[in-house]
């Protein structure tokens, strides 16, 4: 059983939001709960919600907090201040693309209840967020019953980054199936990247994992080739941030490390995703735009300075990993092997599954 | 022009040793002076001096002051002194093979001026230091200048952990031909892996690098492979721990990695070391022992955790590369390129220069 990072708590209309504060982990575990907008997106900003899905459902249950704190009766009323609300959330992580099709569904939701008072709206608006975690709970799910097929009893994995229930509203994308198999006794042991410059492996993957009983083993990102060479590793699992037409994988900077160790070992590479991380209109890697940043984590840490004043940096969020290094890309739709181009959801008519 | 990472200052027998702590670096940069071999002791057990090579001539250096401090004036007494120093030193890094050369040498001089009083064995001990510390120098110069070959003007280098001045006594191994480069006006660029756990690239290398006016870029480990994709690294530069006769290379954990994504992407890579480093007794990469060690930098940092409590730690200090991943190998005596087997100096008559 997966940790739950988000949820709705107490009674329908009067409930409050649960989280789990992620930048205290894994030192300390600290359930917030907020009845305030303000609180949402202020959480949002500061990295205590992260992970692209999470962000979006917490928006969504943001605006059902903000036009609950609506002191007037009239319908319009009721409507401008959840347009105010959607936009100060959406300006939290402006490049989250969960997050602005959340807060457009929730916005039409209290649309469609135009007329129902302030009570009315704030239930529509409610129904609509809980639907969003639902649908991420049940997308995340499908990916852990179709990555089921690709493991074995007594694996031994090696993820990199999060992509678990602490980026997601459910079980994750790459550790759904994880927790899949470890429900059903397969005994899987994984490998965890502790992923820098950020330490999303070692802080987040690490706990969340170890919550669930899964037996850990964490590593510096340097050392997952050699094991992977001394063969402790049996295969690789990935989340992805943007997936193009023809398989290329953009993913958290270190992915592409792992995947091309993977190759020369013989290990299986898997990506998993929501369909939704497909975009048909880029058709290779190419195309994925690449955010790099100077990051204080790579300077600095925990105040102690770790490289030269005035040191330039190197400091790729994501890297993209080639279509050819990949053995299958997991969707809810199911496995596909193989060749990828044409064939992903959403891309080309000839949709394949392995 | 490379830093001085250790240097014997002063008139003669008269003088004192004086080294960088590089435990505080870069936030620090501070020259310790001594006039007692127990702080040289000290200064090893606390890593201050660290590399394997600067171990040994900071040992030896040691040895000059403990043997000075003696009190009596008799022979024996004096030798008898140079023999406990020697036997304090070498408890201090139970598996640094220079330290244990460096101390038999001073041993063996001190022994040679019996008789000659207590000046006379310390003039014959620091003598001898200062032979091992020129002698280490002109390693560093041969190799530098035979690698030299390798390099181009503008070529963009990688390098992983720290295998230059603040590693040895003279300007370092795989930097040897950087700096050399360098001072030829080559407009080098240096890419350096920050190399987790310990971060002996971007704390060490990075500044000594910079110290010498050299570009330097730092990124994490795990950005190498996606910056030899991206096309910004021309050639990877490591030192070396231990080399086997067939020319597998162990190294400080990550490099192994970097060789991998070099491979794929048609990078060189290129392996610098002394040719005491070279191991004939051992066939190849399967008989070199590799330490695993739990290190507090994987779960914790400047004493905030960055691992769950309890969570098992995969924690190899170093990883061995494959010859058939290795361009050439460059010692004092050369660049020598593939097949290996058999051709390293010690291994074999036939041996060959490219």
């Amino acid at each position: 059983m997966s940790v739950r990072s988000i949820e709705w708590v107490g009674e329908g209309i009067e409930g409050r939001l649960r989280f789990i504060d992620q930048t205290l982990l894994p030192g300390r575990v600290v359930y917030v709960e907020t009845v305030a907008a303000e609180e949402v997106a202020a959480a949002i900003r500061s990295l205590k919600v992260r992970g692209a899905p999470l962000i979006g459902i917490a928006a969504a249950f943001g605006c059902v907090l903000g036009v609950r704190d609506y002191g007037g009766a009239d319908g319009d009323g009721v409507l401008r201040r959840l347009d105010e609300v959607c936009r100060m959330l959406a300006q939290t992580r402006p490049t989250a693309v969960n997050l602005f099709h959340a807060l457009e569904r929730v916005r039409r939701a209290g649309d469609a209840a135009r007329g129902a008072g302030r009570d009315g709206v704030v239930k529509k608006v409610l129904e609509e967020a809980l639907a969003i975690a639902a649908e991420e709970r049940g997308m995340c799910r499908r990916i852990g019953e179709a990555g089921l097929e690709l493991l074995r009893p007594g694996m031994r994995i090696l993820t990199h980054c999060n992509a678990g229930a602490l980026a997601t509203g459910g079980m994750g994308t790459a550790l759904a199936p994880v927790y899949r198999a470890h429900a059903e006794g397969y005994g899987i042991k994984v490998y965890v990247d502790e992923t820098r410059p950020l330490l999303q492996g070692s802080r987040l993957t690490a706990w969340e994992l170890m919550q669930a009983g899964v037996e850990v083993t964490v590593l510096c990102d340097g050392a997952a080739a050699w094991a992977m060479r001394r063969r402790l590793v049996d295969a690789v699992l990935v989340g992805a941030d943007r997936i193009a037409a023809n398989g290329d994988t953009a993913n958290k900077i270190g992915t592409l490390a792992a995947a091309t160790a993977a190759r020369r070992y013989g290990i299986p590479f898997y990506v998993f995703a929501p369909s939704s991380t497909i975009d048909p209109e880029i058709e290779n890697g190419d195309g994925i735009p690449i955010e790099e940043r100077p990051l204080d984590a790579i300077t600095s840490w925990a105040g102690v300075r770790i490289a030269p004043e005035g040191v330039a940096v190197f400091a790729p969020a994501f890297d993209v990993t080639s279509a050819e290094l990949i053995s299958a890309i997991v969707t809810e739709e199911g496995v596909l092997r193989p060749p990828f181009e044409g064939r992903l959801p959403g891309c080309g008519s000839a949709r394949g599954r392995s």
